[in-house]
């Protein structure tokens, strides 16, 4: 694989990272970001993340064999839409989005013939932290990402995009996006939702003072993901509103019957769910860990 | 401060580990361990988490000076009548109880003449591992123990249980036992709850397996605790069930909210929640980290 240009747009916690493997793996003759801070992309160039940048998108993708578009998933529908315009008719691009039916629908509508040259992915990675400066080399390993071909797409394609994950250290599954969005719904956005709403409940407290103060660690755990960029998740549970609400619904009722049981002082009920939710994760941990 | 004997009931993850840290310390003549489990206590001797074992309650606390009830919440009531019974008149008694309104009312009931001797405490300290193999000295290095005296405790009795916590590494802050419960409720109890709750939610999907094979760090701390040991919590939210009752039906309020505000694309509220929360666990972090 010879990476002539990367075009990272959106040069934050993933886009950066991605950049910093692969210019580890010396796989990049230059390496050029575009966003829209402009103290991030100095930030990113001072950190060795990217080469240089640049803040007109045509230019910064002129001449490109790579491009990354990893901005937040309301921004996709503009950058396709200049990437239809500007981008080489050969470059090779791939993006980061958390759900990708949203992201599939995007590229249709703006990436005119463009549309062949894009494989969706998703990297399975990340942490609560954003921008560059969050940004190392070493986020992918041994970590999955999951591409959601297009039928569009031609094998050629599918396996460029595939080895340029892999070269920074991730293995690659390939999964049908409706499912991809129905599994993240339920494994990513639908806790990201409820720590944000326990997080925001607790602050409301007239206690919030307390309750943070007696947190243990498995508070800090819990509610780490609250610490995530809002703007990031709010695009996410939007872009996947049908299958989030769906799960999110599921939970809620389950809660309420568990809530219920409570109230009842049912025993057995509050034993069998503790029961059942500590073997299933002792045994997936086992499994996946 | 001097610990003849140290009497431990229920050798796990906290009994086991207040024993170390003070054994570490070198404050401990004798450490004796009693529980149900016998090849638990066997494992405790090897590991020397506890210089020996008793299998009978008398016996174990016979001479003791110090005494730690470290016993699931449900098993409390019956420790103390039999304390009430073989418990030295001037022996040290406090226990690990996670909700400590129902241990107050369990000692008023049943500890008779021995009430004046116990101070009722919580460290806030804990991993989701249970028994005597989890216990490790330094658990309780720069956490907090919360104690909740009662009116019937002497300065000098409060004094000397404070002392026993600091020497195991904990700072010692005392709080009212209601106040205690509202705000336990709130940062430990409700969490594990929705924990437990999540992945039993999850686990009953279609899409279990890849549920849990795709899961990011993010899914792993948020469930974490939801492997803690079902029978513990099960008790300790039966035991403060009023007050979870009250957090856990306002904080299901909000997420019923949020849901519906999701179901409405309402941006500007998901946004709101969202950064609301981002910035409370960032604020009280920052402070309290």
């Amino acid at each position: 694989m010879i990476i002539t240009k990367l075009c990272v747009i959106g040069v934050g916690l993933i886009g950066g990272s991605l950049a910093l493997a692969l210019k580890n793996k010396r796989l990049c003759t230059e390496v050029v970001g575009y966003g829209r801070s402009l103290s991030n992309l100095q930030q990113a160039v001072e950190l060795g993340v990217i080469d240089r940048f640049e803040t007109d998108l045509a230019t910064a993708v002129a001449g490109a064999s790579h491009i990354i578009v990893s901005v937040p998933l309301g921004q996709i529908a503009t950058i396709f839409q200049q990437l239809q315009q500007y981008a080489p008719k050969d470059a090779i691009i791939t993006d980061v989005g958390s759900a990708k039916e949203c992201v599939v629908l995007d590229a249709r509508a703006h990436l005119g013939d463009k549309l062949t040259q894009f494989v969706p992915a998703h990297p399975i990675a990340g942490t609560e932290k954003s921008g560059a400066s969050a940004a190392f080399p070493t986020l992918f390993e041994n970590r999955k990402v999951i591409i959601t071909p297009i039928a569009e797409n031609s094998p050629t394609i599918i396996n460029e995009v595939s080895q340029l994950w892999q070269a920074a250290g991730a293995s690659v599954v390939s999964m049908d996006v409706v499912h991809h969005d129905e599994v993240l719904a339920a494994t990513s956005h639908l806790p990201h939702l409820l720590a944000y709403s326990l997080v925001d409940t607790l602050a409301s407290m007239n206690e919030r003072r307390e309750v943070f103060e007696y947190a243990a660690g498995g508070f800090r755990d819990f509610t780490r993901i609250a610490s995530s960029d809002p703007q990031m998740w709010h695009d996410i549970c939007l872009a996947n509103r049908d299958a989030l609400l769906k799960v999110a619904q599921h939970f809620d009722e389950d809660l309420q019957k568990l809530i219920k049981a409570l109230e009842n002082q049912d025993s057995a009920e509050i034993l069998r769910v503790f029961h059942r939710a500590k073997q299933a994760r002792d045994d997936f941990m086992k499994i996946f860990v």
